[in-house]
């Protein structure tokens, strides 16, 4: 299904490349990789990421007209709102804790229980659903955009009579694709070409030596496993299999950017990334982390913070003198 | 209070100079000014400016963490919401249509009833209307931008111990202070640099001709006054002066970017461009137009929406690792 392109990789996504490399950090540790996989069925273009970046911003994706992916996935703020549930329509609450936009072009599946295989999947979830965007239907959604005039801008990425649902979701994944966080100070370390503090540094050897790293593994600091966390009510993944045994099962979440998106967990219901540490060592490694070592733990984890995406606020279509028909 | 600093404006806002001007233009009308009027006690800086972007773009200014200025003010949607009555704290609305953002640096008062002298003065308004950002007071608003850590931001712009709220103020203005939207199709024909159609020629000449060009006078298209417009129930600038003779009073809107502002009026009542002009010219200049000249009429508005800010998405501080107090 899906296939790398390094040519448009290296094209768009080659940040810097490393050379020397810290000798210090554990095994499989490394910096943001660059390549991002692009499906087969929706290769990357300007124009396309430009149309993507619109309707990603654009609130006409909603019914009220006053929600968009970005009020949940907020660029300016880690691709998070730092909510505990996200406030949909009507001011309704979500039920899980909105994940950051940032990276998820490299994670394996999407939402916090994989149910979206890849980015397009996942962006056709929010506009049709009740709590959050609310549209009533596809159809209402892609008359509202033609209304919008959106269907030239379309036509040129996808061809004539082009706007329809799965191209939007594409066009938002294709967009979505370029918002990597390369160069945290981290992967500057990684590569030799900077350095962190020396409890960053413990931090670092601890989370290896007390096994976090088992899940949270590689460059992105996640193996995009699906593992158990006994930790409040929701079935998480069962939700999706109907299995018992995935009972508690969520994805394991990266930790590239985590200092930006608190509160934490599916849940959000703990406020500190301090305590969500202390929290993930006992329940999944019964390790009672000492003041230093989650002091440690936490300098570690604030320098995978990476360079944020520097995104143009792009302007939508709109009908010359004319309201759109929003509505709660 | 005011006064000109032209060489500030040249440096920032000089977008084009025109030299041949089109001859059948109405005397009066001309290109979008280019110098913005700058207070005396906040001129501008570009720090300060990226600043007023932060606090302008940021949902932690509201009580909520859901809502910013450009909520209702989105700079990719002619700075207006399209909504009727815009949508607050807890899904309230508001009591009038969200004017724009776009030029208002050039207006000579803010609101639709014209209690805010300056730019200044406006943005103090819906951080603390519980129908809009609903923060409870300024110290608490303040608490948790320091909290975001806009500390040391405000201290590089305003100095030490400078985070209050007149200077969140005063940074927001600054950043509204750039958002001009010049060389509107009519701007480039006013100037000899670009042509707008024969049915636009014929709107620019009918509004001078009727009377509309009175109040929507010069090159801004509003001469900054109140006006008495007997529509709906909203007593307008009376509920701010408490006088009879202010009832129903409004300030004349400009048409700058007007086609992109739907619905029309205070109360956003109307959804068209053209029902609003047939409305304008009935009840103010006891006009009844007829089908071409309102057509025309609005083919000449449609020449006023100038080129959009280009706009670079903002960061925001953030307290790393850790929630911000955000509540209903």
């Amino acid at each position: 299904m899906q296939r790398l392109l390094p040519s448009f990789a290296i094209t768009l996504f080659l940040f810097g490349a490393g050379i020397a490399q810290a000798t210090d950090i554990p095994d499989g540790m490394g910096p943001l990789p660059t390549a991002v996989p692009i499906p087969a069925d929706n290769p990357m273009s300007a124009e396309k990421i430009e149309l993507g970046k619109k309707l990603y911003f654009d609130p006409a994706l909603s019914l009220s007209g006053n929600i968009s992916c970005n009020s949940c996935h907020n660029l300016g703020n880690g691709g998070v709102d730092n909510q505990r549930f996200s406030i949909g329509h009507k001011w309704q609450r979500g039920g899980r804790n909105a994940p950051t936009v940032l990276n998820a072009a490299l994670w394996e599946s999407q939402f916090w229980d994989g149910r979206a295989p890849q980015l397009e999947d996942q962006a056709k979830g929010p506009p049709l659903n009740p709590v959050e965007m609310a549209d009533i239907s596809e159809k209402q959604l892609m008359t509202r955009l033609m209304r919008a005039g959106y269907e030239p801008l379309f036509g040129r990425v996808f061809g004539a009579h082009s706007l329809n649902y799965d191209n939007t979701a594409k066009a938002i994944a294709a967009f979505e694709r370029t918002l990597l966080t390369p160069d945290a100070p981290f992967d500057l370390y990684a590569t030799g070409k900077g350095s962190i503090s020396n409890a960053a540094k413990r931090g670092m050897l601890k989370v290896d030596e007390i096994g976090c790293t088992s899940c949270h593994a590689g460059p992105l600091f996640t193996d995009n496993s699906f593992k158990r966390f006994a930790f409040g009510t929701d079935p998480g993944r069962k939700a999706v299999t109907g299995k018992d045994e995935d009972d508690h099962f969520f994805r394991v979440q990266s930790w590239r950017n985590v200092a930006l998106t608190a509160p934490y967990f599916h849940d959000g219901s703990v406020d500190t990334l301090e305590q969500a540490v202390r929290i993930m060592a006992k329940i999944q490694l019964d390790t009672k982390l000492s003041d230093t070592d989650a002091y440690d733990i936490v300098e570690f984890l604030k320098t995978l913070t990476g360079k944020q995406p520097v995104v143009t606020y792009p302007v939508f279509p709109r009908p010359l003198g004319k309201a759109l028909d929003f509505h709660d």
